[in-house]
């Protein structure tokens, strides 16, 4: 028999040139964004002078099945990818474990996440209506280096609004965006009314992403001349179908060595990595076709899946975004200080939160510490560092692995491994030192912003 | 006409199985190291208490053409090898030049460079010799990095002497080292004679790469019961041998698209990323089968081929190694302290060194503002933000293009690009910010130099 090579890159003209919309093939689709004011659904002029036209087209239309990718999409998505979908086998045998363990590597890229994937798609869009520029927020800093690179690449000017933390935390992250030419502002500031609002009640509030887009939101929809949008990294309609390019190439190169995975498992902050990861194999799954079990990680410290609840909620804590019927801890919640792991929104993705809800997709949560513990020995076995992102899903991975060695089946899992950990190691120094706690939020905390929901 | 994909991966299978010895078709042979006690060539029973027996066999082996690569470097390399050659499509529209611009990047790995391709080999022959451990020195970092992950993956502990001014300036380099298990010592240190004799003179004293090697050399030395070697990351005839990977893929892949370089461009530090990459090149050069140029490109601050001279000298700074011949700014040379571009050694490679004087290769010398601006504009175009030491040759074939434009003329350029620049941030931002400054030795600081090299 021969060998399964270690590592599949399709051919490079087998990239897809078609997004897959995972929504058409939902019998329930996710409910609609409501305007906050009238509590209707959200008409496509109601979002344009937030969102870029095609992708407003995008994130309202649950029907098409397929999108074509233009050509110039292409041609940045031909840098960097295919991304590669690698057995691991040292991780295997470490383990110990009988089961096959592929992940989809996203992290070689500088942006150094799957970010890229829907940041280009987004700048592109912004070029071709003839904007000058984007606005959006970030928080650990994937999205935003993502964004300035297709930003540089495409002649766009760029404001990012990097929550305050981050932004002290990592100024080579920083450094990176400003290296592709994008001006980075510590959120919340003084350069929007929202963030003047906070400060002035905290001034030292250290921000959160839901602030963070707040204020990206608000300057881009009183930029002159209506100049500018805004766009979002992850949860969007539109952010998932972009990222479908990953889970459809993994399906193009499960193909290639004759596998299909038995058990999916991807971190889910947003879910953006989640969303793409999944989207061909869920289609298979809601047409009945397949039966992998799909299971979203999340940290243990904002577990909007398994301890939020299912409710429309702004997706911003300045309260000016549409509602989103999603599962959410509320707009307002904060992970506790000591979190360094990502995943930090307060929200899950109206698709996925859909899909969870009528039992498609399974859920679990895991403190920092040992999603660090995963890290290491991947990293050690694998010699890729992981993002702390990424981390939960390793964790995931290596979960359901040893869980196969206790039950000697030989299952197929597929993880994402989002990116690299390269601006994280202050957190895997307070890992390596000992120094790292976990810490979730109590039933009462989560309980206080549950009662803050909006009535819908 | 088929349009040439933009990367080439070889298949997983045309990895190549062998490593290629320049040496073995060059008429003059690099001149021997020297015993420095004796002047006489050293016999590989005085070089074994430092290095393993398999790899002081192949450092004194001028003959032998081909080496295997052993099955379980093979499987390692399978890990993060082919690694992609690139057509830099944007970067030649961006310059309007007709020239044909490739890179090989060697990036793509968590070590972040090429230093992997070696390490992993030094890992190897210790584990098989049935050492505990190994010891070593490293600059920017990248080299300890690497040697970290493939410590990690052979299970061989590992002693880090890293040069203080980066211990102190790169935290996070520190940090990924441990991630991997290294024990990583800011050099000098107080654990070796050498480093608390340096430190008795100047207890301030920053460290260099020389001095880190000494300390690395000692402790190896004087290991219990011979328990440990020394490894070094470049210059080394063996170095060189191991890093012929990157050319043989690279001539491999131009092979798949019908192309061969007419100009090859590697930054030089110590040698070993342009050793590797111009291996099959030279050798058709030597051979009469073809004539590219080849350019190493150095810092103007670290002039080891334009401004050295070609003598016998110690590779370290305490002097405990044996003498190489190669360019040299002397062993006790240390580039100014405003330098952030890598590539700091005080030798070259004696195998390059030998080249050169025989007029095989050219070299080129940049000041780091103008290395920084090439690397800044080529992460515009092509999105890989490139590390200091890398930005050197994209600047030398940035300006071989230009020359291109001028004169009409399409030939293909071959640049490698050894690595990103992740950990290189500050040196990033202090670019941007305009406070990056030039400074170049004296002729005078160099003469200095020069009149301490030892009388052989």
């Amino acid at each position: 028999m021969k060998k399964i090579p270690r590592k599949i890159f399709l051919p490079e003209e087998q990239i897809p040139s078609q997004w897959y919309n995972l929504r058409a093939d939902m019998k329930n689709k996710p409910a609609p964004m409501l305007n906050p004011a009238t509590l209707k659904p959200v008409e496509i002029g109601d979002i344009t002078p937030v969102f870029c036209e095609e992708l407003a087209k995008q994130e309202l239309d649950g029907e098409t099945r397929l999108f074509d990718v233009p050509g110039e999409i292409m041609d940045m998505y031909g840098i960097y990818r295919p991304s590669p979908l690698i057995r691991a086998y040292n991780l295997e045998k470490r383990l110990g474990t009988p089961a096959k363990i592929y992940f989809k590597y996203e992290g070689n890229n500088t942006s150094g996440s799957h970010k890229l994937n829907s940041a280009v798609a987004q700048a592109y869009y912004a070029k071709k209506q003839g904007l000058s520029g984007l606005t959006t927020e970030t928080g650990a800093g994937q999205w935003g280096t993502a964004l300035s690179e297709a930003c540089a690449y495409f002649g766009l000017e760029l404001d990012v609004y990097m929550v305050k933390v981050s932004y002290e935390q990592k100024p080579y992250r920083k450094a990176v965006m400003r290296t592709f030419g994008a001006n980075v502002i510590a959120s919340p500031s003084d350069t929007t009314q929202i963030g003047r609002k906070i400060l002035a009640g905290d001034p030292d509030d250290r921000g959160s992403l839901g602030c963070a887009i707040s204020e990206a939101v608000e300057r881009a929809v009183t930029s002159p001349g209506g100049s500018r949008r805004y766009v979002l990294g992850s949860v969007l309609n539109q952010v998932l179908l972009h990222q479908s390019i990953v889970g459809l190439e993994t399906e193009a190169a499960f193909k290639i060595i004759g596998e299909y995975p038995d058990i999916i498992v991807g971190c889910a902050g947003g879910g953006s990595n989640l969303g793409g990861l999944i989207a061909p194999f869920m289609r298979d799954k809601l047409n009945g076709k397949a039966s992998p079990r799909v299971i979203a990680v999340e940290p243990a410290s904002c577990p909007s899946l398994t301890r939020g609840k299912y409710a429309y909620d702004f997706c911003d804590t300045g309260k000016i975004t549409p509602l989103s019927k999603m599962y959410t801890l509320g707009c307002e919640f904060k992970p506790s200080a000591n979190h360094a792991g990502g995943l930090r929104y307060h929200g899950m993705a109206p698709i996925l939160s859909q899909l969870y809800a009528d039992g498609y997709m399974e859920a679990v949560a895991y403190e920092q510490t040992s999603v660090f513990e995963a890290a290491v020995t991947f990293a050690e076995c694998e010699t890729i560092l992981p993002a702390p992102e990424s981390a939960h899903a390793v964790r995931g991975a290596v979960d359901e692995a040893l869980k196969c060695r206790e039950s000697g089946e030989e299952k197929t899992i597929l993880f994402g491994l989002t990116g690299t950990g390269y601006f994280d190691m202050t957190a895997y120094s307070s890992y390596l030192d000992g120094d790292m706690t976990d810490r979730v939020p109590s039933d009462e905390d989560l309980e206080k912003g549950f009662e803050k929901l909006p009535a819908v």
